[in-house]
């Protein structure tokens, strides 16, 4: 546990926003690379903040870089195709609990993120980024073509531009990133702390169940036909409308007064 | 009826183009709330258009904006979790029936397109819209995520950018509109129907039966597998190529004349 | 045999770089049109490239323009619906093998790409236009829908933009062709083989193996919902990082050399 404490460092109430959490890759001597302690530390810390009443998550680096994907010496030192397996299995598992934990979670992207380090920008629901942060999927040059960050990517970006980064392995710089759907904003580095913060204080600020509800209907309807998205997004609607703040909410705006929360 | 004809008002022919029909949501004074009796009475004109030899379809809001999403009065003053099931169900197969008819449907967008009303747009086969025309998914402002408008949202934009607009409620301009793909065109207030009008002449002037078998095929096609899409285009494209009209219009085309339709 | 091979020109180790193959269209008096015997030239030509130890494929056009499409005079001169069934399956056979082959596939476009051309370039893995280049999917103006371009236009372009293009049947330019997804850099006519060029170099220079397994993980997990894509995408990059070239690549990543390929 001192161990994973170490490896992530948890902010609670960051940036002076009740129920932002912050959490930081520390490892900034290895580029923040996702070991397998740093794997396990990610999925214990974010599991917790995903049973917590924290209402929006921010996933960091510290030192130079946002996260440089796997750690290839540990990687390396164990040939074994089983070993990988669970390996891959991990590291989607906590992929994937970005997107399962009822908080949106918004990545605040700095130096590099490749590999894993680009798939965990692309796996958050947000992005902001300095505009000197550098994207690119370029286990390919090693020949290890990036599969599972491939995942999150071509659900980002367009096809033939995820294509093109995950077989060249060329990096591109914040403002593509912006353009092609990777990142939702970009600042200077001593602003990119105000633009996450501003991004964080937002959805902070709404009724939590409405916004994990929303977030949870968000990625179910996008795996569903356009008619089964309607059916799934209707009955997640009409619940949302019978919460409390929910009907304080409107009653608040037909009255043109800010609702009491 | 009469009631429906006030809601909806429709205009044939309109921009003096044969088969065009303008369909006007017109609560003005409500900046064209979704009502449930405006949902019937669009319900009902776009089955009547559909059934109709119609070739393209004009939605358009009167007053001083397109469509400010639900009647939240209307909404608010029957708290009862049936009665917003029966009321999203309703909007939903508005919704998809302006998928489902025949003819293409622009949305003409001026002032704001909120909640349901950027729905609208999202749902529309095309928009066009004024450069100072704003669009938010803002329920989440009085604690109601925009679920069902997510749906369409999120098959017009880029997964990242419309999580932002459903969690921050935040507006985005035309132009930023237009770079994300929620609207084709951009269009000076002033010009705005010149670029509708322009769109729907240029959809008016083909085959009325190539232009229905493509819109259903599209529709179709993108929610299959590539294999499976080719599959079903390949059967509308030689049924298609036997209709009379086109078997006229490739054989002008040899003959580099225009086509006697 | 003979005329296959004049219809279709191969080159390989295209641009000086070994395993690149250019297969150019050889029609240029009827701005490559894919007429039946084109059709299958390409077919076969493309089995024979993804069977050998090629590493990349650059398609290009002989002549004035990239492809304009199906062979019209041809397809009217036989008005049959089984004619047409067989010549759009072939067509789409085709289509799908370019995305079938184990190697990236580059479009280099100068000129026009219409319909089936337009939908050659979408099929392909990457794309390069020249910045006289302009793309339609103008079978709408003669009465044919471009169903089958559809297809992979849909899937290369954001909805609203696919739809425009397909029911207007009106060109767009290169650089609009690339701020859409449609292609992935766009070069001056006299610079473009160096564009191309460059992007097949990158690519032969990564190993033979990381590539095909990637690419055909790229497009299965696209068609997949996103757990099932993480399964498939681990199970890829495990058996991937047991290839001797990767264990090899990375070994030397950590040992700051190059690698010994």
């Amino acid at each position: 546990m001192s161990d994973n404490e170490a490896l992530v460092l948890l902010e609670h109430d960051a940036y002076g926003i009740k129920g932002a959490v912050k959490l930081t890759l520390n490892r900034p001597q290895a580029f923040n690379a996702l070991s397998e302690s740093m794997l396990d530390a990610m999925e214990h810390a974010l599991q917790d903040i995903g049973e917590s009443d924290a209402r929006v998550v921010v996933i960091a680096g510290a030192g130079r870089a946002f996260c440089a994907g796997h750690d290839l010496k540990e990687m390396r030192a164990q040939p074994a195709l089983d070993y990988y397996r669970d390996l891959f299995a991990r590291c989607s598992r906590m992929m994937l609990t970005v997107q399962r934990i009822p908080q949106p979670v918004i990545a605040r992207v700095h130096g590099i993120a490749t590999a894993a380090g680009c798939q965990l920008v692309a796996m958050c629901d947000l992005a902001v980024a300095s505009d000197d942060a550098r994207f690119a999927v370029s286990g390919v040059n090693l020949g290890l073509f990036c599969a599972t960050p491939s995942v999150p990517l071509s659900r980002n970006v367009s096809r033939k531009a995820a294509f093109e980064m995950l077989v060249t392995g060329d990096f591109i710089d914040a403002h593509t990133a912006r353009e092609r759907g990777l990142v939702n904003r970009v600042a200077p580095l001593a602003e990119l702390d105000d633009a996450v913060s501003a991004l964080a204080a937002s959805i902070a600020s709404k009724p939590r169940e409405a916004v994990a509800a929303g977030k949870r209907l968000f990625y179910r309807q996008l795996e569903t036909g356009i008619e089964g998205a309607y059916a799934l997004a209707s009955e997640t609607m009409a619940c949302n409308m019978m919460d409390e703040a929910t009907l304080e909410g409107t009653q608040a705006f037909i009255e043109k007064r800010a609702p009491r929360w």
